[in-house]
């Protein structure tokens, strides 16, 4: 261990797979001297070795001095060199192998199968965006060329391109250790758009982002990168969070958590002498409808999907189904008793750290409370498990949750509010009434396809994903996805944090007048040598 | 003249050129109750016929509500209604024609030549924005198709689309009374990507809104859409406006104009239960750069093409050159000697309005005693006119510049600033030293080339558009043109607010998992019934 707020260039020899308690300062290891930081094993509750050395002001500053030097050069790095950059960092990560599952797992008690999905997730993510950046399409090449002979005045040469805002900080989320976390969307898109990047891990999991951000330092340094390319603090938010969204070097903020978390650095943004946009992905209740004909047809089958997707996670999915509209009538027993069968028999599962728990509790305890809402099902208790959390399935009905807009409010974790609604207009106006949202979930037959035709207008403008017959949980990272939605589900609703989208979050269009050639950025050039797709005139192609 | 208060059908033979002192609320026309307006000619200060009774709470409720209710209609037309709809706008203001040229100069004083260019600009843009959406590219669409056999789990399908985010609140600007007020470039974009539109009409010119506004009002009606598609409202910024954009049916904001007034826009929108984006461009002071071998081989006519730049449309453009910095040398002194000798010889024009001209007085006054700021030269006085703009030029080094940061200040009209530059490194200092721009200008010769590729980099992250051996006035309308650029000079650096991609501020994406073929929107169904270009996995092409 290095002594506190020293920096030491990190041993030529320290195996991947060790673990120090450093921060990693570009280059440097450092022990940071803000007071420690350990892990705690959910399942048990067991401390876990090492102790984290939380960051100061001085130790953040350095991140984004070191941050904004490399700018200058990784924003010029050309297409193939950074895609191979991005995927080095997911064979670095894969390189991690039996150590870092077993740490996520000891850090977040997530089952092995899950883990292992998150981590071919995450390298999959970088690879993906490695292909994005070769594509070059993200650059927007696009040429008007000059009409000197225009009437009244000639036409100039005109090109544009993008270029990235400058240095992002990244605040990795608690549920998704790999996907969401040091090396996970935000970052591979950040790097991806030529951006550096500075991490501040989340503080549930700090071992598993000192791998994570060893392996993203390992492929900073093979490929010859400036070491400021890639920082990871590990920090509290009202303090080292704060002071990196505020540092006048930090463009853009990529941040997964809560509403009252992204809302705070939302308004650190906006104070600044320079305002600089976050990108919040914050919290979504995923509202579910189910139609008169798919709950006759399968409204005990459809009770039964709908918990499987209830406590995927343990219920800590920011997609996670946590109210269902089901309309009175034939199947809406049977949903509803199938759906409280299956919490009755499910599990108790560790949840991420003992302070989601205690707001799990809190929150279910409010909802049991609240008027007009009756109980249905609680899971099966685990006593063995440190951080428990014990499923919960309520019952309200239309009156009382048009009455209480705080039964909109998320409760992070396996709890959900089954709503009886009397008819469509009660519908239509309960979809009135919701706020923006990452998802809405409509289950329809064939029958039900000209009320969903009513429907589907509303929800489009109400939630990011539309889903048919399936549950919300369950992101994919491509290039149709959109993983956003409006206020408050995010703080900024026409962008998406997963999928190839992601990317244009960090950039934005400077156009060349006249520029001369050999003064231009290659991807705007004559005779187009990079090969990429430009709009000339405005038309698409290669030229 | 309708009663304070009272809304009527537009009469049936109101013939175009006529002008009433009514708000166009939908299809109605209303005397607003909250006071009177007239316009002045800023030629010769007098009053012009006439009284526009201003909106009250009541108007720019009512604009809003039928705004709203259009929206669910107007957002689900087709592509090419939507186009041929713009079109008809473009055509209904030329059927105005001369009552339209001349009402525009009694109310602002700009010369016809201006006044006609800016109006073939205006619908022309128009006419852009209905090739935009009949090519549908902003539509964005994408189709990852499912993969049933996927494993571990199989792929669903997934489209993806954009949407209108709603209803838009537009704020003209006094100094493009065509181009960027009540059917400009915020309106043409906003319309063109589905949002209904409510203006607020820039006090400087009531007649020349109304006018057009008829005009916009005639084709709503002639393509059958619904009234609340467009209103136009007249009142204060700090009641109207404030109104306006706190509404909650209002879901986006273009703004040109003052940073204080952007600025509060900016507030009010953040402060809303939910807060919705404002793209204000709001000031520039467009530095310019002339580098050595500029000034050797051309430094008296770059100091006469500077002048001509700088006293267009009295100064008062948004990319009005109003910093120089030339490196001390061979042509310095020639540049600036032709410089001074212009402005002298430039005879004083008329401003936009009194206010405006009020203003600008006091930041000449300011920058005229400011330490270290020698006058260079003011123009000929007119006293004929009114509201009368004198140019003024100015001269100070790189010391007092770099001491004063007041001296980046904004001075709205044709007064400009060179600062003598002692060496490169100076040059570079100062460059870091500068706010968010509009534009940045560099005049160099091929021996400049090498000074130039070192400066470039942080120009363009300095600036929306670099211009080569030019002059920042004079924005083209295409798909390449970027204006737009860092804060202070709008507030949303990522966007630009001329040119084809204005369209995407008023938009997001949505994604349709698993949603049946009969219930998709028509531009993600299979087999592609709109022809559009779409990404298939992310391959672009005509599927």
């Amino acid at each position: 261990m290095t002594a506190p707020g020293t920096r030491a260039a990190e041993p030529a020899g320290t195996p991947a797979g060790t673990l120090t308690g450093a921060l990693l300062i570009g280059a440097s290891d450092v022990h940071g001297p803000g007071g420690e930081l350990y892990a705690a094993d959910p399942r048990t509750g067991e401390r876990l070795a090492p102790a984290y050395g939380l960051a100061g002001p001085d130790e953040a500053d350095r991140a984004c001095a070191l941050a904004w030097e490399a700018f200058a050069t990784y924003r010029r790095t050309g297409l193939e060199e950074r895609a191979a950059f991005l995927e080095t960092i997911a064979a670095r990560i894969e390189d991690l192998g039996e150590a870092l599952v077993e740490r996520v797992q000891a850090e977040t008690g997530l089952p092995r199968a899950r883990v292992e999905g998150e981590r071919a997730r995450t390298t999959g993510q970088l690879r993906l965006f490695a292909s994005v950046v070769r594509s070059g399409d993200w650059l927007g090449a696009r040429i008007d060329p000059a009409l000197p002979g225009r009437t009244p005045l000639p036409r100039p040469d005109l090109r544009q391109r993008k270029v990235p805002l400058g240095p992002v900080a990244v605040f990795a989320a608690s549920n998704f250790p790999l996907a969401f976390s040091v090396a996970g969307g935000d970052t591979a898109s950040a790097l991806a758009a030529g951006a550096p990047v500075v991490v501040k891990g989340h503080p549930a999991h700090p071992g598993t982002s000192e791998l994570v951000g060893r392996a993203v330092r390992r492929a900073v340094q093979e490929h010859g990168l400036p070491e400021g390319t890639f920082s990871l603090l590990q920090g509290p938010g009202s303090t080292i969070g704060t002071r990196l969204v505020t540092d006048p070097r930090i463009r853009a903020v990529g941040f997964t958590g809560s509403r009252g978390g992204g809302l705070s650095l939302v308004a650190a943004a906006a104070a600044r002498p320079v305002p600089i946009p976050v990108y919040a992905e914050m919290s979504s209740v995923n509202p579910v409808f189910v139609l008169p004909g798919a709950l006759r047809d399968g409204g005990a089958g459809l009770g039964r999907a709908f918990v499987a997707s209830l406590t995927t996670g343990a219920g800590q999915l920011c997609t996670s189904p946590g109210l269902v509209f089901a309309l009175d009538g034939e199947g809406f027993d049977a949903f509803v008793d199938a759906a409280t069968a299956a919490v009755a028999a499910a599990p108790a599962a560790p949840m991420l750290t003992r302070t989601i728990q205690s707001g799990y509790d809190a929150g279910v305890e409010r909802l049991a409370g609240a008027g007009g809402v009756r109980t249905l099902a609680r899971g099966i208790e685990e006593p063995g498990i440190a951080a428990c959390g014990l499923p919960g399935l309520f019952l309200t009905d239309d009156d009382a949750f048009l009455g209480d807009p705080s039964l909109q409010d998320e409760v992070f974790g396996a709890s959900s509010l089954i709503v009886r609604v009397r008819d469509r207009a009660r519908l239509r106006e309960i979809v009135a009434s919701l706020e923006g949202q990452l998802t809405a979930t409509l289950h329809a037959t064939p029958e039900d396809h000209a009320l969903a035709a009513e429907l589907l207008p509303d929800l489009e403008l109400l939630a990011g994903r539309v889903v048919f017959n399936g549950w919300p949980t369950g992101v994919e990272v491509g290039h149709a996805v959109v993983h956003g939605g409006p206020y408050p589900a995010t703080s900024a609703p026409a962008t998406t944090s997963v999928g190839t989208r992601a990317i244009e979050r960090f950039l934005r269009p400077v156009s060349y007048q006249d520029v001369p050639g050999g003064l231009l950025p290659e991807e705007l050039r004559d005779g187009n040598p990079l090969g990429l797709r430009r709009r000339i005139d405005g038309e698409p192609g290669r030229d």
